[in-house]
């Protein structure tokens, strides 16, 4: 695998052709935003090019999507980048087995990122693939229209928590300000409003279930939640709802490390991690056979869910003292 | 009354002596930031400086205390400036009849701005009167320190949100990306924790107890919630434990007016509104008697809890179809 600067994948997307966008399963505001953004770039640039992704873009993330948005492309894809996908098992099952071994370039910023393309342009100290992004454009002979930049800022908003998490850096900020700066009429407020502030009363009336479901361990340090599949049924709920939730155990005081687990079927959880500061919950997921940031990770873990809960917290606590 | 530019308040800075500093009552992020800066950078040029309040600086602004921290001033004033003080009533009773009329600036950036003082620095376009000051600072020869650099970015980040509303400018943007570039050691991501993140149990009950709260008036255009006296003394809850209730109806999805009524004692509402866009409440809030931004004003009325609210959602009602 080779490793490409930004000029040098400037000048790799301005010679490719046919390019299919691949974006990981589950998606974000960051890797929607980014495979969207690109495909505008690439299209600009006379190329075709489409965003493919496992699982449909939820309706929240509409707003970034063209019109003539198509999935799969309608043409034969010569070039494939993935964009924000650490990990071509983050494909999902039926993309991963089309496209996994034909990656021509991948574009991201997570320092788990594990290598499977014949290219890669990683910056782990970016905020997100948008900012990557960003930083390519600058170098390419493109215009940031609003339509680039609403999928940038999303990209960075989210995956930032609206510039409030310390994956921000002095770049972030210069970048968004020239990107308002570009596109004065893009409508950030509006999306971040839409993104950030915004709850269905349904939305609140589930985090109003789930505060009574927070369980506090190791002296208020852990906080944990787990949403089984009797509750999402009890309540009919669906994934969509869910969405974000990874965040909520870590918002009690004192918590340093916020755990969410959510039984997928019946004995399998898919477990999210949070760290306020002090703890690497990406070491705690990957000895759990899975990865992801040092402040927010993630790993998928069979059994009972006392069993599950049991290795969670003996993994935290081990980790705990490993620093 | 005299407007200044940031040059000439820059320069008028530089001249003055013994520096009294004013902020209003109900102290928020962006006042204390701004209060404990400017005392900071006059003490870096020599100058004996305090900052006077009406009332105690919250203690989850205690980390922006210097450990002098020294109130009323131990010297006998010579100037008084007020900073993020929109009319000398905010000061408060008792700051008000002390100082009241011998302001001699005022830094701000309220549309809502009344002369008081005689020199002004306005800009209204600002998010912060602390990106206001960063902007005089940068003409000053004082050096931005951590200290500075933490008061200025919290009083930025509260304005907006976490950079989240429509006042954050692609300056805004820019200015905080030259705090952090010059004082790259300030907890940034730990101030945004503590300011928006962080939530105490007993906070989080109390907002599981508001979403019971919310009354949903014209369609869900306008999302209202009241705290009665009744309710404060039942869960034995203070102002402080309310603090930024002002956001909570505003975010259910659909909402573009939000109210939230205080009952400070039997019979007297303050009344915080909010709007997602659409509305005026600046406009709806001064024919009440009050005032504030476009999108987040607020006034005082007085009346049974009946009347206070039909005379709101009239006014309110009246206010959508002026525009």
């Amino acid at each position: 695998m080779r490793e490409l600067t930004y000029q040098e994948t400037a000048q790799w997307l301005q010679q490719c052709e046919d390019v299919c966008i691949l974006i990981h399963r589950s998606p974000d505001g960051d890797c929607i935003g980014a495979g969207f953004a690109l495909a505008n770039i690439l299209q600009q640039l006379g190329k075709r090019a489409a965003v493919v992704c496992e699982d449909a873009i939820p309706q929240r993330y509409g707003f970034l999507l063209p019109e003539d948005d198509v999935q799969p492309p309608s043409f034969t894809p010569k070039c494939v980048v993935a964009v924000d996908v650490a990990d071509k098992k983050l494909l999902g099952h039926h993309t991963e087995e089309t496209y996994g071994n034909q990656v021509d370039l991948c574009i991201d910023h997570h320092v788990s990122n594990v290598p499977y393309a014949r290219n890669r342009c990683l910056n782990s100290s970016a905020s997100a693939t948008c900012e990557v992004l960003y930083a390519i454009f600058s170098q390419m002979p493109v215009t940031i229209t609003d339509a680039v930049a609403a999928c940038l800022y999303t990209g960075i908003s989210t995956d930032t928590g609206c510039f409030q998490y310390d994956n921000v850096s002095a770049y972030t900020h210069h970048a968004v300000a020239q990107l308002m700066e570009l596109c004065p009429d893009v409508p950030y407020a509006w999306i971040n409003r839409k993104m950030f502030a915004v709850k269905s009363y349904g939305r609140l009336k589930l985090e109003q279930m789930l505060i009574d479901k927070l369980e506090s361990h190791m002296d208020g340090k852990c906080m944990l939640i787990c949403v089984t599949q009797e509750f999402m049924q009890k309540f009919a709920l669906d994934d969509a709802q869910l969405e974000g939730i990874a965040g909520f155990p870590l918002q009690v005081e004192g918590a340093e490390v916020g755990v969410t687990m959510k039984e997928k079927e019946t004995g399998v959880f898919r477990v999210s991690m949070r760290s306020a500061d002090a703890v690497d919950v990406a070491a705690i997921c990957s000895k759990l056979g899975g990865g992801g940031h040092v402040k927010a990770a993630g790993c998928q873990i069979t059994g009972t869910l006392e069993e599950v809960k049991k290795r969670l917290l003996d993994a935290i606590a081990e980790g705990w003292n490993i620093r």
